[in-house]
């Protein structure tokens, strides 16, 4: 490769020596990389170097900066007002976008909204979305621009144009494992959501045994990651750590969640989901400047839900993306699915602890998610949860029920979530469902 | 890949995490890799966790066991005795080999020397071989199991069926910047020795501006690698650190050094040349049953050379591989270079210093070496040393000769040759040759 004005294997080199890269030696990597002129080879052996030596605070926003600029950015200069969106690390049961964007759009700050598919444990919202019959989140970039323009709001899945190189090094880091570093962790996010033609953005940073994060220390690094990078780009950046020792609400599972984010749209959500929906929808509001703090953007979300604008914002949306109304309207005219099993407590007491992480694993496996990206979801099957962390349950009480189609996996899904909960005489610790907010001026603990 | 036992990703993730890998990952890893079953993307991201993480002994000496039973085990049982080769870690006028191998095959101990090429500021001992006119190292496995049996002593090179999971490996790192591992290198080392078909080995360890372990602490680590792996083969092993700080003897270049050798097995040879030799062959004379002490060892091969033994040894076996007697045994008649220009120092005094490395860089800009495999390299080219550390040297006195057939490399070989020493009043601390040595034992200091 005789024109290269970087040698691969020094930069390589350099990274594996623990030395910080500049933007121009990433940026070669990045570009180099894309246009297929540095094979995978070298690619994983950077990504593992990187890995584990790291990636200061200047090169991630670099790595970003070059996988943003391989592909488009969507210029969104035709809507006034500063246009904001929220991203969510992932977790189990997280159906929060679903009813925090008609609440923010409700409010008047445009939320343009690309989302992602579910994985492993972890649930997506385009699965949720897609859970209603109709809904189409493959659309035009003319048509996504349309629709915010009409609605202040647009959910669409990520297209090829946006941050090719994103899904490259993802791909490879999947099959190289590199997957869970802090740094390439927030390029690959921050890449995505800049491209969205956002002005500011909130972050949902999960830890917990149900999030990618199991610990909190983990979860504050990522979380200040994400905000310096939002920072460097001028972009103001807010991230909340909440805990995902517990699935969000009581459903789990696309089409449940969907239903359950409709009681949310109508005053009737869970409490831990509208604690963290009000503070997301409110620090959104206050960042797209229509209110002048986040208590009183909290309180403008509060509002929206109230007098109906979040819900009749949802309404519209789903009928402008071909979604059928009349199951948001009546969700119980939703298609029944075929098997719902009770499954009740081998053990009587308070629940400590639940296993989040299987809980997501156990919803897959009853058809609600995917292994792996090639495969198909059913938006019926899932988990209903009848008790959380700090309910009591008697012996052979019923405390979830499963909903699948799948019967073969009946059986073992039940001795799983019978053993996915913990119980003992009393509750000694509560979980606090938001314990830090991270922005420009650094960490601060929450309340 | 369904029938696979292993899973590529987890064993990565594993040595990613810093935990040990098992034989049989090392082993799946390996074969699969060779079997085009894990791609290089795989293979090169393991590579850079082991390079960061280590690979302890144990899996260093799985890595080499794959690697070694990827190829051909040459079988040597036909050869009474104990078969004993010795592997240089490589250096600047490293001529040894061409000296020791006939000294040792003349005490009655069979060695069978596969070799390789010099690459960078290192040369090899294939390239010094076939600087004598007509010098076959290409030999078919046959003809090597021939010419040992009759001549104790056989020199050739590395051929496809010796090790190829080393070749595959070794260019994949040569291109992912993970060349510099001390279990990787043990291990691409001990697979080829191990292949050879010997039962016990001595190794020449050097550290120093003209070694590859700049150090000496990465120089014993290597040491102790080495000799672990061997033992773990049931091959007594015993390595020696010695000083690469300076040139060894005074010529560098193939012929140059060819006929330094053939000084060496005349009784005139330099003393840092002979010191090293003479303990290298008296070990591995030792460890070959002929001598029942090192000591005893280091006796018999002066003997050799005095009787006259050796060299009658290196004249049969140039014989042998079909190299021009004449020249060995008249090395005034071999072509003349076209051109040699001496060099000046530019001050007086003591010389001190030595930049190794610089000189076996100059020696390749004039031809004698290679900075790709591909290169081919000049026979005649190299420099002669007329004055080395310690030495005395008036202004505008020559301390060296240049040897090319490049015009052009002349003004700046000449230039960083002048550049390549330095001088003082007096030399504080003279150069030890031999430090160390490491066997089954542990590390001890030499003398």
């Amino acid at each position: 490769m005789p024109n290269m004005k970087y040698n691969p294997v020094s930069i390589i080199r350099k990274k594996r020596e623990g030395d910080p890269l500049t933007k121009e030696e990433i940026q070669f990597l990045i570009q180099s990389y894309t246009a297929d002129q540095i094979p995978d080879y070298q690619m994983s052996a950077f990504l593992m170097a990187s890995f584990l030596n790291g990636l200061n605070s200047d090169e991630a926003a670099a790595l970003t900066y070059s996988m943003l600029h391989s592909g488009i950015i969507v210029d969104l200069s035709h809507i006034s007002g500063k246009k904001v969106d929220k991203h969510s690390t992932g977790g189990v049961g997280d159906k929060l976008s679903l009813i925090l964007a008609p609440i923010v759009a409700s409010c008047g700050v445009p939320v343009p909204m690309i989302s992602g598919r579910g994985l492993g444990h972890s649930g997506g919202t385009l699965d949720k979305l897609e859970s209603i019959p109709g809904f189409n989140v493959d659309i035009t970039l003319d048509r996504y621009k349309e629709i915010i323009k009409k609605h202040n709001l647009v959910l669409a899945g990520q297209t090829e144009e946006i941050a090719p190189a994103d899904k490259r090094l993802y791909s490879l880091r999947d099959v190289t494992a590199t997957v869970e570093s802090i740094p390439l962790i927030a390029g690959s996010i921050m890449s995505k959501k800049l491209a969205e033609g956002i002005d500011a953005l909130v972050l949902d940073v999960k830890f917990g045994s149900g999030a990618f994060m199991k610990n909190i220390d983990d979860a504050k690094e990522l979380a200040e990651t994400l905000v310096s990078i939002g920072e460097q780009f001028g972009k103001e950046t807010i991230a909340y750590l909440t805990n995902m020792n517990q699935p969000l609400g009581y459903a789990i599972g696309n089409w449940l969640e969907v239903k359950e984010s409709i009681d949310c749209l109508k005053g009737i959500g869970p409490d831990d989901v509208m604690e963290i929906t009000h503070l997301l929808a409110g620090t959104m509001i206050y960042l797209g400047n229509k209110a002048d703090s986040i208590d009183e953007g909290i309180e403008m979300s509060h509002d929206a839900i109230e007098n109906g604008a979040a819900f009749q914002k949802w309404v519209d949306i789903v009928e402008e993306h071909g979604g059928d109304v009349s199951v948001i309207k009546n969700p119980d005219q939703y298609p029944n699915v075929k098997f719902k099993v009770d499954v009740s407590s081998i053990g009587s007491g308070v629940i400590t602890k639940m296993d989040t992480y299987a809980m997501g694993m156990i919803s897959l496996e009853l058809g609600a998610g995917r292994r792996s990206k090639e495969d198909d979801v059913d938006p019926q099957a899932g988990i209903m949860l009848h008790k959380k962390i700090g309910g009591k349950v008697e012996r052979d009480e019923t405390f979830a029920t499963l909903y699948t189609n799948k019967e073969e996996s009946i059986d073992e899904a039940v001795k799983n979530l019978k053993a996915a909960i913990e119980l003992a005489d009393e509750l000694q610790n509560p979980l606090k469902s938001i314990t830090h907010r991270v922005d420009k001026d650094g960490i601060h603990e929450y309340q």
